[in-house]
């Protein structure tokens, strides 16, 4: 018995003081990034200097060779690009749009065409207005009611779902296919009311995809304001007409890359932890929030190891994925060679909610891996990291989920995240300079700790 | 045995049933802010059309005007003024200062004079400047090395604090007592580096104090960019003067008013629940944040109640206090009327931290009353309220205390709050709208469980 109580008081002690060692760790990763933190620096540059880096543009070349370089200044232990071929959408000359109306006269909107979808072409299209919040109310009205019009889609984020994110999932549908639902009954065009919290004048672009078997009509997102104006226009006048022009075109595929970083582990170097975010943005938006944020406090979190003299036992690697927007084609090539070169992969952690105050984190894990993380919380509570019960990781890091990979998100407030979303609102200037280092700093802490535990 | 096991069973069914009432009131709560809230419209009135309201001038009066306006439209059982003779003090014409180096010439820095220093009239003040990081430099250098100068206290907020207010608070005394300090040693003026979390051109300005046995010497805030290069020039330049020339006055004191408003009580109508924040704010600012939101949030409560139809067991009151920040005679007046007229104060709540997202309420209380509330969480978690740890209440609500009033403060995301804080940059454009609201619905949650359940 006395063995036994010996024995259960050494490994106590030993469970204490590597938690001491812990928190003083993850202490030191926080003073770092709040005393002397290069995230707010590093996105100041991304976004404003680089600006909009819609995958197959130059803004795109020039954040791939941006991160390269930034994480070569840090002294990474290597560095290297993944070539990956990425769609090539581009906008065209700005979308017209107007309401014509008999009673009221002609009226300006603001639209904006949706990623990966057609152009009307300069001739544009003038059709019928016929609004549905869902494609329930599409089929009642079935051909009948929908061939040859414009199919507007004005179901609104809803606002009582705290976390706004729950709000866009509950919408999003509209935008990434609504367009082909209406084609299905002879439409001639789709407008979708932005996805946004607030009324507001911009609209919010966003992807869409065609589904094989019906016509490719064109498709745009109206602002929150003109879209509620619309709708209350269409009860006092149902024969409501538009006009749109909008000049996107879809053009071959263009090479690019994914830019990784990495730390060498010194114990176990075979085992890698991933973290990253993407580095394309939409072509309306200086990509702050999305996700220029994510790419930095990704580097952060490497750059804040090196500069408190942390050696990892495991690999640790910043990854920039390309083309999150419209393809998936960065986080798809990156899994696809980590199966090839039988890499595995521990954990991948992934910022794409906005570099807003830290919460928690969301995982995609067996559950004695999601015990073995929330068995940290109190080491990670006093950073403000509460919330370990949501479920899910990423979209770019999602494709290493068959390997086995735990998959975590990072998960800030999401209040403001769908005031900017995808729109020429998406800027520097939105960020808050503490907010983005807190979140840098919660992330390497979490690294930091599965370094250590292992998972 | 079995009499015991249904006389449990019906009270555990019992309980379940008023959690599963308080569960829907309270996401009917949250519902009607989010969709049909109207705090965020009062704010922005109360910002953008009335804005700046410090004590005594006629920005204050109009926001006692307009919050009774307010609640008398929202249908509030009575409204009414509690008259309370606040301080006059006057910026005056607007400040100048100067650094005078040999080396560099003349360089124009922004301040701004303290709340509650004396002028140094337009002759201005001119004199060598010496910097110190707290009173115990101060005193080191003594008379010998002080008197006839301007003494620049320099210590900034500690970023690695994440609560920010705590950054604040290790940092404040320079600014409430750094001029008194100086003059004891024969300073001709005091400067102070801005309480900001951040470094930028414009100064914060805030409360200052004379000690009563000290000369009354200019007090005033430098922004914080403007300060670090007044730190940087004097390690080259040990000689530098600085002008300074401020025109600030203390008049009489001036007739103002607490506002408030009540629903009066359906079972326990002498049982007082108080929210609120302070209507005043400093004159630099449109006091949005501070306490614009503190007020439109209280007012909300009650509004949410009608809205909602809930007839309060307690009589519910919101009041805007008058002069928080520079007197607190309003708070100091409310409690001393509650005393006077035998009112029973079960609890005060206080928003004056910010509209931002909801983290958590501080408490000051019994630990039986900290520990009731504290069984609430499970109800108040899906709404981001994590947070009950935090010792405190308010300042406005604070003289309740000595009554037995349990004293709570609302807890947002403290990231954001010193970048505008006492600001010019404390505008309605900096709160957002979601974050605002579920501040509003929190407070009206917590009130109607105190309501319900009582303390």
């Amino acid at each position: 018995m006395k063995k036994i109580i010996i024995v259960f008081a050494v490994c106590a002690s030993i469970t204490a003081l590597s938690q001491s060692k812990d928190e003083a760790n993850i202490k030191t990763i926080f003073d770092n990034a709040l005393k002397s933190g290069q995230s707010y620096e590093m996105l100041e540059y991304l976004s404003t200097k680089i600006g909009q880096r819609l995958s197959g543009s130059a803004g795109a070349a020039a954040g791939v060779e941006w991160s390269r370089q930034a994480m070569i200044a840090y002294g990474f232990d290597s560095v290297w690009l993944q070539p990956v071929m990425v769609p090539h959408w581009v906008r065209g000359k700005a979308e017209v749009a107007r309401i014509i109306s008999n009673r009221e006269g002609t009226i300006d909107v603001n639209i904006c065409a949706l990623g990966g979808s057609v152009g009307t072409g300069s001739g544009g299209i003038s059709a019928q207005i016929v609004e549905v919040k869902n494609f329930d109310e599409l089929k009642q009205l079935g051909a009948k009611g929908v061939q040859g019009k414009i199919v507007y889609f004005s179901r609104p984020m809803d606002p009582t779902l705290i976390d706004t994110f729950s709000g866009y999932s509950g919408a999003v549908n509209q935008r990434s296919s609504g367009a082909s639902e209406a084609a299905k009954y002879g439409a001639v065009a789709a407008i979708v009311r932005s996805m946004g919290s607030n009324i507001e004048e911009y609209p919010h672009t966003g992807g869409m995809r065609y589904a094989d078997d019906v016509a490719k009509i064109p498709a745009v997102a109206i602002s929150t304001a003109h879209g509620d104006r619309l709708s209350a226009l269409l009860t006092r006048d149902k024969d409501l007409r538009m006009y749109i022009e909008t000049h996107s075109q879809i053009l071959d595929d263009v090479l690019s890359y994914n830019v990784i970083g990495e730390l060498r582990g010194s114990e176990k170097p075979d085992e890698i932890i991933v973290v990253g975010g993407h580095l394309d943005s939409w072509d309306l938006a200086q990509g702050a929030h999305d996700d220029g944020a994510g790419c930095v406090q990704s580097i952060e979190v490497l750059r804040i190891f090196r500069a408190m003299g942390y050696k990892p036992k495991r690999t640790i690697r910043a990854v920039m994925y390309m083309n999150e927007e419209n393809g998936l084609r960065g986080g798809t090539k990156y899994a696809e060679l980590a199966k090839q070169n039988k890499e595995h992969h521990v954990a991948a952690i992934e910022s794409d909610r906005g570099g807003f105050t830290p919460r928690g984190f969301t995982m995609s894990a067996p559950e004695n891996v999601k015990s073995k993380i929330r068995s940290w919380k109190p080491m990670l509570e006093p950073y403000g990291l509460t919330n370990f019960n949501q479920e899910g990781g990423g979209a770019d890091i999602g494709p290493l989920g068959p390997q086995g990979t735990a998959l975590i998100g990072f998960l800030p407030d999401s209040q403001r995240y769908f005031n900017y979303h995808h729109t020429r609102e998406d800027t520097f200037d939105k960020v808050d300079k503490r907010e983005l280092e807190l979140g840098a700093a919660s992330m390497a802490a979490l690294v930091y700790l599965i370094d250590q535990n292992g998972l």
